[in-house]
């Protein structure tokens, strides 16, 4: 397991500067995907040399930009520690864009090399600490392990169960509903704090994803524009492609970022109109078990062949149910109004959960005051594994 | 209003005597009713001379226990200040079991009364402060008066509105059931410390309410237990008296403080084997709105002639949401457990409410964490007083 912290004796300062090489790599959120975040700082004698962090997709590793550093500011790194986030690459490939970092390691004579978690990548995985090794180098992992995982959740997730990693996100008033019996024109739930968090949210994510209903309702835009930040990936889930030509989704200047999921037999000339539009359309086969949806898995399969490592989920109501009565989910964020609607629709319904006991918790679990507002949040916590 | 602070200059010598003489009204919290909780300081020259509360109902009033105190301490009152949360009294009658407080002050030669609130009690409003004018004494009144309104809100509430003060308590999962599809045996949405709060929060209580079933369901003995106290009187509405003679609140030591309310037509054999349990049974005619409920209103009339000052409603479901429909409530507690039901019993209901735009707001509103619960409060926003 990539989460078992190491028995090493690390020292405060080993720590130190792992946790200064997390901080560098978190720089590179949103940028780097598929790829993931990694920082490197190189010291020695208790002081630092260089650092470094993978700046975005295609961009320098982040070893590479610490040993640059660390010469650029006259350093030579000869018996110097190096620490990584990740597990340094190995090897060259024609998807590669850079050279692999255990070869320049090697050739400025680094003394030893302390990682936080292997890569998951198989072309790495175990590579990279072998090939280090096998030059005299000394190498230790696990420093702040639980930390790298959480870091690179988006990644770890992926290669691990060959899926991106699903936020689900919603936002309900204090008895649990999204909407008023009557139904709104939109949805005001969240105030504009909450707003804010969900636009920072946004750019972090590879794709953001909605139901139908929120595609009628709410025509959101899904772009990031409260904060600074790229756009993620933009994913509607309409079997019968009932998106109205109208949806500002299919306006945006980006709209070739717009992707719409749809059933096999859905109308082609539906299809071509909406293609037309910008937009690019993919027909699923949907399962007799889905009720007029579509199947998740299939989903979220399609998107990590495109290499979408995260997916942001932001209902409605029955998207976010469907995500939870298959289990694919990882993290939730509830956002909860502090108003009564005391009817209307549900934010979650048609759970397979019979009692009490068997109730759906939560692992990690956040909870944050936002003005009047409560943001809960937690993790999946996973039976079968 | 009762509430206006005075514009006077006080000074910060007076506030924290008032504030002093607040934590001491404090003490006799649950044992005053339906007298208000009252509590006195008399200083001179920046020093407290005596403190006094008004410990339980019948007991001496807290302006007399303080002189008293001042006495046996070696001080006379003479030329000092005194600082009463409440208007003293100044009358005398077949219900009142201690004499007009003004009597003693002015005998004592106080030389100035310093007060939060009038008494709204229309036998002293107004009637105190022109007793001890009318004797030369200087009154100041309006010092912390929203806190003094708060102290006391059962009181004042109950002589305003001419119905006891309502309080909401439900708990309920993240997404607002209170049971799972299949119904549970019993509520298990709360943890061990949210128990704790309820019991100090029964404590305080003149009353403790419940509907049908919820006396069904979970059985509940609406006792003190995790906490010190004295038990609330026990209301249960069941228009029906289905309530089962096996019910543990048929079965306490005190069970005379069980009291039912059902519908005018009940069966009389089956209000006549609950008065042989103990209980007191009491018929109220139910309107034609009420959907087999019974008139809320009635019933918190009825228990204000019992000099109820204050009901902390328990649910269930069905019982909150009338309170809720009534608009019959002052104050709302929420629980919210980590997890989630996806499906059952909502914890409020059938609320007219078209759009979002009317949804049942808070003032005051506080949310705490209470290990991973949430607790959410919030006070009614009375729309047309």
């Amino acid at each position: 397991m990539n989460t078992a912290e190491s028995p090493l004796p690390f020292t405060e300062f080993d720590r130190w500067c792992m946790r200064r090489a997390m901080s560098l790599a978190r720089r590179g959120t949103g940028k780097t995907s598929p790829n993931p975040l990694v920082g490197a700082v190189i010291a020695r004698n208790g002081m630092v040399l260089g650092e470094g962090w993978h700046r975005q997709y295609r961009g320098k590793h982040a070893e590479l930009e610490a040993l640059e550093a660390a010469a650029a500011a006259g350093h030579t790194a000869e018996g110097a520690d190096l620490y990584c986030t990740l597990e340094p690459c190995s090897f060259t490939g024609p998807e590669k864009h850079q050279p692999p970092c255990t070869t320049a390691i090697i050739q400025h004579r680094i003394r030893r090399v302390v990682i936080a978690n292997q890569d998951p990548h198989p072309k790495v995985s175990g590579q990279g600490v072998q090939t280090l090794q096998a030059a005299g180098i000394a190498v230790e992992t696990g420093l702040l392990a639980r930390k790298g995982e959480e870091l690179n959740r988006f990644f770890f997730t992926f290669h691990r169960l060959g899926r991106p990693w699903v936020h689900l996100k919603i936002a309900q008033s204090l008895d649990g509903r999204i909407a008023a019996p009557g139904g709104d024109g939109k949805n005001r739930i969240t105030n504009e704090a909450a707003r804010k968090l969900v636009h920072r949210l946004r750019r972090s994510f590879d794709a953001v994803l909605i139901g139908r209903g929120t595609a009628h309702i709410d025509d959101p835009e899904l772009t990031v524009r409260l904060e600074r930040g790229r756009n993620p990936l933009r994913v509607v889930l309409d079997s019968r492609l009932s998106i109205p030509d109208s949806a500002r989704l299919l306006a945006l200047p980006d709209r070739e970022k717009t992707l719409i999921f749809c059933a096999a037999g859905a109308d082609p000339r539906r299809i071509r109109r909406l293609e037309d539009r910008g937009a690019q359309v993919i027909p699923v086969a949907g399962g007799p078990e889905n009720r007029g949806g579509l199947p998740l898995d299939q989903v979220l399969q399609h998107l990590g062949a495109r290499k979408v490592l995260s997916v942001l989920v932001e209902g409605g109501a029955a998207v976010f149910s469907s995500f939870l009565r298959e289990g694919l989910w990882d993290r939730m964020s509830v956002f909860i109004a502090p108003f009564i609607l005391g009817g209307g629709l549900n934010a979650v319904s048609g759970l397979p959960i019979p009692s009490m006991e068997e109730a759906l918790g939560f692992q990690d679990v956040e909870i944050r005051r936002i003005g009047n507002q409560i943001l809960f949040e937690g993790a999946h916590v996973y039976r079968n594994r």
